[in-house]
């Protein structure tokens, strides 16, 4: 455990910096026989690709994929599948004024800290740009989930003080890729795209929030009491560069007591089923059947075009000047990588849940 | 990795049903040589059991630490440290009507579609009892954090609508046990009383949330890019029942901008520091030196003293009448377990940057 | 991971000192629905009981097993499974003299210095009092294993230099129980009885071989490249006290070439077997369906009754006296703990292995 | 945990296969500042690669290491250092002629039952040329220790019936790289090429055994009782392909008795060592400072140039032609594969040793 590996039987680790080689990880404990649609991964690596849209950095890079292992004939071997997305653009020189200076709120001082060496080339390690390993990784998870029937749809629920205002399982989330912000509501959506807009006209940055909704859930996935379904999500969504909460459900909204939260169960042509999903389809740390629904927090992206006071690595106070290619707002950049998050670790609470009972 | 384990190096495994035995764990990887405090563990025990006060279930349990093993001399061996609590007032009678209905938003139905099995007595393992353990494991972690001069600190910030207005880190938290509701807030300890007092004679129940303050912190702990600190906490706390969502710092609150959150940084006597804490401790996943801040959020407990429609195992409709012994808010219990959680992850994450660098 | 787990999704933690309280484990993982058996499990721990034959330590314990939870009705439930021997003969005054010696070839030194702290009271966590936990936690795993047609079978093959001559595979091994050396050849286990005595008599400890088979082995289990079956079956095998080495199947004994010791693939009735077992029915790290084969070298015990040089925790140079209660032959006892080891892993992989392959 | 990764803090995860694109690897919990020799890491693989003497397999791989990650200014960052060894002189056209039958001893039979797909070209993941990516890791393991003033020297023991005579911590082991069977006594090296030869001649294979000492030990390296030193260096070792049996230290050979084997303590200018070292260095699963002393039995490869009856995917029974291009010895090579192993255990052990004692 050395904290680039997530996962214990659908296991992935990955690697990679910003301006390095490349990025790229391995999954080892995809079952094999999988279909690897190749077209699929790319396609959800693309979603998540700078310079998709106006509202996003312009750093231009083609992110392709390529296999290294664990695919013949276009099926998974029960081999480590390893992958790389090589950098195009990389622009270390860029990133010479910071080469001694803490940007604040980023992680360059407590890396600096933690390792006593700074890659100071565009974030190195900690730059969202390993985020392209867990879109891959993530999309293979979901070409598992969906043999299984299981989807997974994120959307933007929240840009500043622009909020879905209903629960966000009434919204159809097929709208969600016509909005280059990712908002179901095309009205929302609309008043996203001007807000965020105008935080990158003054330099700044907005944050917001991603909501996730998975479908087709199978009744008993999440292995207590340690690694709980929403714990491991948990765990999943906060490594997500920028993610600073998480919420699961509706039931500690509005201050709601338990008679008026709790989820009544009823029998759907003898199906067990519960009326209403305040629970966010996990009771007891398992997967009981309803929809999982859950929102992540993110914060303003802490890079901004604006002048800031900090410390260098010389130990002098000094002023760091903004510049270079950022986000105003990482939030719709973000709704893949949340999916990827989540169907890694529905696809490793799956394959756990094939021993909680005895075969018979 | 089966569910009841947690951690890498400080590693806590759990065991143990609402109405067996007893409640127990082992912590493996507690370095050797620790003063085990053994009244303070208790101490700590005795902070969440039930029967402490007129807000929270009277059932009868002294809640007894016995110490197996790993102990010499009241020093830690580095040998792995077993602890029980027996059950003591265990009436798995009382629950005979629960035999086959499923209470709903409860582990019942989720457990026995799981696992095809049904230990209903008291809930079995997804009884809140289990935390019994927890807070043990986690006492042995805030003797270590302690002798590293890292405090830990829990208190409620809201109860239903009961909350504190000002920033969690402005209250003086000596105040926190002089209030049953373990709020430092005198006036809104006293309004949150009320409302409990006034919710349980309703036969309901409410949430609320458990803030956390983590000072003394070494810069650096937290093992990017999965195990970050954040996310490590956050699988830690969501596994606590009724955990529904966290909250870390204050950069996701009020729709603040990038230049609003960011914290910069200065120097303090020769110290990097931060002016602001926004991001409330940690940066790209590792602690900055500043104190830890977050919140968990807890549903209302989901059983409540009045009847509801549900399910049982035979696939009827049934009543399920409301009666037992039970928490109307399970929030001020809360505060020990939130601690405890926090003393195995920030423990764990300590061992672990033991290896982060070159040692010369 | 701190040493005292075992097992991914069979997983074993142990704690217990041989002088202390007990000796206990816990299991978690084990499938819910599964019977129970006291009683076989009983049976097992009684074969590696003290005092069981005039060949073994006299020291007296009843060994009696107390489960703690994960049962309900005499099945698992999928909870995890704790369980406790209480020490009853525990004398610690019996070991003053150790007090600050480090007895030869024993842990005492390597303990010492790993912790920094000694507990002298009949070797602590090291004696081999803790393979208690690990006989009944492979019981449980056996029980998981005879569900599944799988035995294991372990048997004295070699003291000393009395060794069987045939292929352990052509002994009938129903004998082993009527043989207090559990030697499944009446006349050589008569020739090792005589010699452990002969040993005995000059306060002399001897070493020896446990074989093990496993028939009814499904294709397919072990997980490569690091957690092949054969080496995870080493592992467990090198972890048990005094065991110094392990060999599997027979293609390295006797100096053969690969024409010589390779296995032919045949069809017997439409199933793929193998005309020879050289391979000890493992290859590529991957079960074969044949028989698994191996034995484990056992050194002679260290703590012998003879006098002997050594040094102590003062720096000193001392004479330990020889004394106590010890065994002059492991061997005999040590059968139910590779039986035991085996079993953990193998149910182990059998869990892993279910996820292998795509489910249709 | 999926088979592809070995280490707790010193993890390395493993990924490709012998005729795809290459074969490659990722090290995380390599702490920060090591200098990353890269010219010691290619001489390692060079070691390792085929066609470096008449004794091996003639294919040609230049095996050039390629960094991916990890490394700034020629040192090591904290962050996952992955690399990749191209293949150049993959031929899976060589390789149709076993598209279905299963090669007698080899990997096909039981990978197929296993996964239920057959990359049949060279093996796929079980071809032994997935051992390049442990010499890369083992490398980088090895400047780790040797910065620590630990090495590793393995060296042949044994070819067929020719083999060291001596204890062999009595061998100049600077003379192992002047042989090309890397034996260190120059005689019986001779023979052993010999012997080679002549084994080729006849389209045979011979096994044998390689030993390997550790000098520069630090006492306390180990951590009981599963993951002892010794069983994790069986783990690691028979994993390897061809490895069948460990023996550590001489405590089991010649039948001797425990007065003749026990290691009695001295003080040696203040330090406390021992007089003889049968314990090979390890006692009670953790180091005590002597040099760590094993032997690992190798069998003769399974792929030999005679004709073999064997079977085929489609349930025939038929007769597999011997040809292609494959070592009649693979001892030889098996040096730095057996020298990399034990340089990711003790690394890792040694890394997993910080946290057993409080820090004063």
């Amino acid at each position: 455990m050395s904290g680039n590996s997530i996962g214990h039987l659908f296991k992935v680790t990955t690697f990679g910096e910003s301006h390095g080689i490349g990025i790229g990880g391995v999954v080892d404990g995809c079952p094999a026989g999988l279909n690897i649609d190749q077209k699929f991964i790319q396609n959800q690596v693309d979603r998540r690709r700078p310079g998709q849209s106006i509202l996003v950095t312009q750093r231009k890079e083609s992110d392709k994929v390529e296999f290294l292992s664990g695919i013949f004939d276009g099926k998974s071997t029960g081999a480590p599948i390893a992958f790389i997305v090589h950098n195009k653009d990389q622009r270390p020189k860029d990133y010479d004024h910071l080469k001694s200076s803490y940007r604040p709120s980023h992680g360059d001082f407590t890396y600096t800290a933690k390792y006593g060496i700074r890659d100071h080339a565009g974030g190195g390690r900690y730059s969202a740009r390993e985020t392209v390993s867990r879109v891959i990784a993530g999309a293979i998870a979901q070409l598992l989930l969906n043999h299984e029937n299981i989807n997974i749809s994120g959307f933007v629920s929240k840009i500043g003080d622009v909020q879905l205002l209903n629960d966000i399982s009434t919204y159809d989330l097929n709208n969600t890729e016509q909005s280059i912000v990712r908002c179901p509501d095309p009205d929302l959506s609309r008043k996203m795209e001007e807000l965020i807009l105008s935080v990158k006209k003054e330099g700044d940055t907005v944050g917001g929030n991603v909501g996730c909704i998975v479908t087709g859930m199978p009744v008993g996935l999440g292995q207590p009491i340690f690694s709980k379904l929403d714990a491991e999500l948990s765990k999943a969504m906060i490594s997500i560069p920028a993610a600073k909460g998480i919420i699961f459900g509706t039931s500690t909204k509005n201050d709601l007591k338990g008679s008026e939260v709790n989820d009544e169960f009823f029998l759907d042509d003898g199906i067990v089923r519960t009326k209403t999903n305040h629970s966010g389809g996990i009771q007891a740390g398992i997967s009981n059947g309803e929809n999982i629904c859950f929102e992540v927090l993110f914060k303003p992206v802490s890079t901004i075009m604006q002048n800031q006071k900090t410390v260098d690595s010389l130990g002098q106070e000094v002023e760091l000047e903004g510049k270079g290619r950022h986000d105003p707002c990482v939030v719709p950049r973000a709704v893949p990588i949340v999916e990827a998050m989540a169907a890694i670790v529905i696809a490793d609470m799956f394959l756990m849940n094939k021993s909680s009972k005895l075969t018979i």
